[in-house]
């Protein structure tokens, strides 16, 4: 089972996020510590992934400035509305925090209205903070690095320009831990990803359309994990025609994703397991005035129905962006997953390969009509990574 | 670009082949020499990978008995009719050969007619030989060994069941490299491998039948690599049609497969670069009586022309197993991959996935019908590996 991870989109967005201001950065002097905290800070942050919508992720480092570095306070946020990341870590050191240095893997986002984590610092006595990169939204980008300055902390930030490997490495963390900020902030809709389970021979079922199973456990476990990482999962109305999937995850203590629907029909089955909504919500998206007596008998299962005038991914990702999703997995068939990659709102493709053949010259394949003729006019997957599963 | 490599046919073969005499096997003392130059011997019999049919790839390593082993003597066989490893490393080594081991990654396949590799180590005064495997072919397992022990000199069979992982090591070259005998004398046709290239949504070729090129160019070479390790390069009629390719092999010097066309109507166009036999011979198997008209035409061009009663995958390897090939690249279409495997004559496949999505509701797929409904029944790969070329 290989695991495949490309990029479709623009290639990582920081840089050119970056470039208007990159002449402002203070760089550390190459502290080896300065890398491996701010690893360790990005390395919390990811901790929550999928539970803090619509804030990015934050971890916090505090080491004290005597004892070669000693970590004295952790903190990260945990989701929406909990105590910050800095604030935790300071609580966490309690006394070591004089003199100490503070490592964020993203400059806070602090507010007017809400600047805890930054009053957190200074009224501990941190003398320095170290930050991996600025945050991306610019109506915050700056003032919580503006306002511990000006309280005569030493703020460096190791920014996006790496000075050596290690460095790279670092800010490669905090740029990853919070990809889908930096995605949703750069194009205006959440960050996507495209998920699929295929043969050697690209079939992703059947020629029956029996799909279960493609991929390994140990696949699956990821697949687990990616929804857990994920605001929704998006499918299409073949798919819970064909396959009735649950999209939950496997273990308690996980985030669970809201699941979507699009379907311009609404010719769906009046059971389903997702309209089931004991645990978590389901979202059905159709085209405006699409079977009313179905929308009823959704709604009276608790199930939310969206009506667009025109049913497309890229106006669905737009009211999601709305919403405040970070990021969204779309676990569809080849049909809508062509429909997505030509409206533009994919970022990314994870296939997990099988090394099965199925064969079938019906056989579903997992990307569907793009209108192209040449080999030439192939989308080309960037930052194309492989891994054995 | 991923390379997918995995075997479809019964695991590597050798262990049920040797299992009736593995109790006369003698197993040499753990010496790292051993390990080290029978892989050495069986690096050497891979120079010449394609070249040998009917016979194997030998190579033979001659390390002196004193002085720590040192190797004063290499070889291998060229060619079919050329000289035998074992008798270049003795006329390398010359007088260093007495008292000295011969390190062979084959049991030399030596008959009454014609027993100049053993009689080489005997005259040279070899006196101990390490051997890799031993040969598979019935009439000619053990021989050599016998008419070695017959003149006093030792003989160690490192043998299939490894001590240690280095001696394991060491046999996987051996049977790797012979892998096209061992599998040819196990099923009794020739080694067959099915190579295609697809994007990662799973298609070879735009819905328009174009293809050119979803590889890349290094993994081109490496095309060029496993034809000139192949005694015949096999596609059906839909390729010459649609791509009339070439089938050669890039660089002068590497051994050339020879062309083989599976045509049941011989609609084939008149003109194509695989009737230009001037390098290469071309052969076409077709349907008995079809179109004599442009059987003649072939006929014409120096193009062979063979009937079968019914063309089908396994009588066609049938009739390339009597040939003497050893191993067949299968590089054709889907329709005909899904005929050869159906037929279960394939024994390997090479996937190249390409980070591409092309897209298409109607572009091939690397595999046709197999008739298969449940995923359950598709066929397991064995022995996957992968690699990012």
């Amino acid at each position: 089972m290989a695991h495949l991870l490309g990029g479709l989109a623009a290639p990582f967005l920081c840089k050119s996020i970056s470039a208007s201001s990159s002449s402002n950065y203070n760089y550390t002097s190459a502290s080896s510590f300065d890398s491996l905290y701010i690893k360790r800070a990005a390395e919390l942050a990811d901790k929550s992934a999928g539970f803090t919508a619509p804030h990015p992720n934050f971890g916090c480092v505090i080491a004290a400035p005597n004892g070669g570095g000693t970590v004295v306070g952790e903190g990260y946020l945990y989701a929406e509305g909990t105590i910050p990341a800095e604030v935790q870590a300071v609580e966490a050191a309690g006394e070591q925090c004089r003199g100490a240095t503070a490592y964020l893997n993203m400059e806070p986002g602090d507010c007017h209205c809400d600047n805890s984590a930054v009053y957190a610092l200074i009224k501990a006595e941190i003398s320095r903070v170290v930050v991996g990169i600025r945050h991306p939204l610019q109506h915050l980008r700056g003032n919580a690095i503006h306002a511990l300055r000006s309280e005569g902390l030493q703020v460096d930030v190791l920014g996006e320009d790496a000075q050596n490997k290690t460095i790279e490495d670092a800010i490669k963390s905090c740029l990853l831990v919070n990809a889908p900020l930096l995605y949703r902030a750069a194009c205006q809709v959440p960050f996507s990803v495209l998920k699929y389970a295929m043969t050697l021979d690209g079939k992703i079922a059947a020629s029956s359309g029996h799909a279960s199973w493609i991929s390994s456990k140990k696949s699956r476990t990821r697949v687990f994990e990616m929804r857990g990482r994920s605001d929704a999962v998006i499918v299409g109305g073949n798919t819970v025609r064909k396959d009735n999937p649950r999209l939950t995850v496997r273990h308690g203590g996980d985030h669970l994703p809201r699941r979507i629907v699009l379907s311009q029909t609404l010719d769906l089955p009046e059971e389903a397991h997702l309209w089931n909504v004991s645990e978590v919500p389901t979202i059905v998206a159709t085209q405006r005035g699409a079977r009313r007596s179905f929308q009823r008998l959704l709604a009276s299962k608790g199930v939310e129905v969206v009506e667009f005038d025109i049913l497309d991914p890229r106006d669905v990702m737009g009211y999601l962006y709305d919403r405040g999703y970070l990021s969204v997995l779309w676990e569809c068939g080849g049909t809508l997953a062509a429909s997505a990659i030509s409206s533009g709102v994919i970022h990314k493709v994870h296939a997990f390969v099988a090394p099965k053949i199925i064969g079938g010259k019906n056989a579903p394949s997992p990307v569907g009509e793009l209108g192209m003729v040449e080999m030439t006019q192939a989308l080309e997957l960037i930052d194309v990574c492989y891994e054995q599963v």
